[in-house]
């Protein structure tokens, strides 16, 4: 089917596009079909089911599967299409669903995808009830244990995928080494976070680490090795990924800073409001005049990051130059990954998909 | 050996008895050594790497191996002892301290065994690099994120134990019950903790839910269903270790409002400090005169709970009879639960171990 919908008749990349569309329906739809059985399972009749059994799928819905489809695609150069290997690709959105409800409690961010994030669900509703105890603090513990059951299921998902016991086995190492690193990833974030700004090469190391390998190249690889493809072929994809994926995270920078609350469900600006080390802010104060870098200082400054100080803080990040050194950062990482996957080892129905993902994960607006 | 330890020359409780320590030693030094291979992989030479290198294997040290005892004794019922099969049970300690630090961090308890807890030695660590942002936001966040390696970490070792993947294959199902078991029940905790006084009926159901089964029948369940034992078996093990676990269960709150400091390494009354409504506090209420109930219900409205308010409160439950009818209801349960081991389907040598590890968990005093 890959082979199809790469024909010959129609320009690869709309063909990939609407290929990726309906594999990208189709994963969400598994992953949430298996959130909701579990939930169900698991919460049916209780107190607090009426809200876990509905809060949890409803998490799930809404998510953009990029991981889900990076790891079909891997697949995708290994295998013909198989939906146990979808099924598979497809629990990547759970462990995803895992990190997002627990970023949120660590950021304490009120907000997902344009919706309440979990621990705000849960907080009001245990408010709701008018019982005692302290709603931020349930809210924020049950969001915890609902990322803890999304990261079980996730692989409980993976296993039971209906893959054989030899490709599970190829995939585990891959599965293992994601999951450690985006936790530890997201150590190193905590930190840089906290620390005073870090050099440009310690934003770009967080950067591959907490996101850029997750989002991009481990589930690629992942996909990749699951289907039995040789080192020489994991190696390409891992060089594919390593650059798709920063260009990923640098965008996500970008969003963080300039995008539209309206299209990223995020309030504007949210990464100043939290006074984030993210590339984008580190490349500003890199590439500052000493004017400008005592301006960026002082906006950096201010505990309460208001709507006028995030427009002015913008102002001068444009005016260093930073914004669009970004674009030109992104813009030839994805050329490099491009070029490096218009190689002998990836199959040429698989070539379309890359770089139809490729430009997706770069260019969006949310 | 199990044979050999449960021999007719000496008494089968104490050889029972220096078998689990020798067993639960092993299985510690396991976790141990698999925490701190991790840690140095994902931390080595990274500035929170110092902190996190160190402190995830410290946290697995001084833990009472008891999920590993009953998973290996479960093992044993089925198969002869084998190092792969230790190792698999062994896994169970780390599963465990990723429910100890996340639970700590959501009880906010400062201290664990007496030790600084996991996310108030990351925020002190932090505090003292004398970087800005919140210490306590930092150090609960990477209390969470180790918690979510402990999990993690916690199936890449039951995985890579040795065992065949038949025998895997077997235990899967059970493993990924017990978790989700854990969380679906400390999500219940969540909310009986924060709602009015629940029926004794409730608190039994989340103390089942909560500790009992993760603590012992879903433990002893997996190690034999992993050593192949039939349904019988599994039945006949699992009714002992539902009884055992509740007893366990109830023994933990009765230290929870009783236990003596030094021993338990939590503080004196800490239940009662966090108006917890724990089984022992439940059937106070439930045994308590109309006086004795006011009076209970006044102490349970103080808002900070210091020494003298523990003490008085504690007199009122041993006055109520509910402290004795503990004993007697851990007792009756433990009796029980040998009484319906010592039957056919289970193997005579393993009978010892049991017995003794029934006793180990419900007469403990930490």
């Amino acid at each position: 089917m890959a082979e199809s919908a790469a024909g010959e008749a129609t320009p690869v990349a709309q063909t990939s596009s609407a290929w990726l569309d309906v594999v990208g329906r189709r994963c969400l739809a598994e992953a949430w079909e298996f959130a909701a059985a579990r939930a169900a399972e698991h919460f049916a009749g209780r107190a607090e089911g009426l809200l876990a059994e509905t809060a949890l799928p409803d998490f799930v819905a809404g998510g953009k599967c990029l991981r889900p489809l990076f790891a079909y695609v891997g697949w995708c150069c290994g295998k013909a299409e198989s939906d146990a290997a979808l099924r598979a690709a497809a629990s990547l959105e759970l462990l995803h669903c895992f990190a997002l409800a627990q970023d949120d409690v660590m950021d304490q961010s009120p907000v997902r995808r344009g919706r309440p994030a979990l621990q705000a669900r849960f907080a009001r509703w245990h408010a709701d009830q008018g019982w005692r105890g302290s709603a931020r603090r349930v809210g924020d513990s049950a969001a915890i244990l609902a990322g803890d059951l999304f990261l079980v299921w996730a692989e409980q998902m993976l296993r039971g995928s209906g893959l054989d016991p030899t490709a599970l086995a190829r995939g585990w190492p891959h599965y293992d080494r994601m999951r450690s690193e985006l936790a530890v990833g997201q150590l190193a974030d905590l930190v840089g976070d906290a620390r005073a700004l870090p050099s440009w090469e310690t934003a770009l190391d967080v950067l591959r680490r907490k996101s850029g390998n997750y989002t991009v190249r481990r589930p690629l690889e992942f996909g990749a090795a699951l289907a039995g493809c040789d080192a020489a072929g994991l190696d390409r994809l891992g060089e594919f990924g390593g650059l798709v994926g920063e260009a990923f995270q640098l965008r996500d920078d970008l969003l963080g800073v300039f995008g539209d609350a309206a299209a990223t469900g995020k309030p504007d600006g949210q990464d100043l409001r939290e006074h984030k080390a993210s590339s984008v802010v580190v490349l500003a104060a890199r590439m500052a005049g000493p004017r400008q870098r005592a301006a960026l200082a002082e906006v950096a400054a201010v505990e309460d990051v208001d709507d006028g100080v995030v427009d002015r803080w913008r102002g001068l990040i444009v005016a260093t130059g930073a914004r669009e050194r970004m674009e030109e950062l992104i813009r030839e990482r994805t050329e490099k990954a491009i070029a490096a996957a218009d190689a002998a080892v990836i199959p040429r129905h698989a070539l379309g998909l890359l770089a139809e993902l490729a430009t997706r994960s770069t260019e969006r607006t949310r």
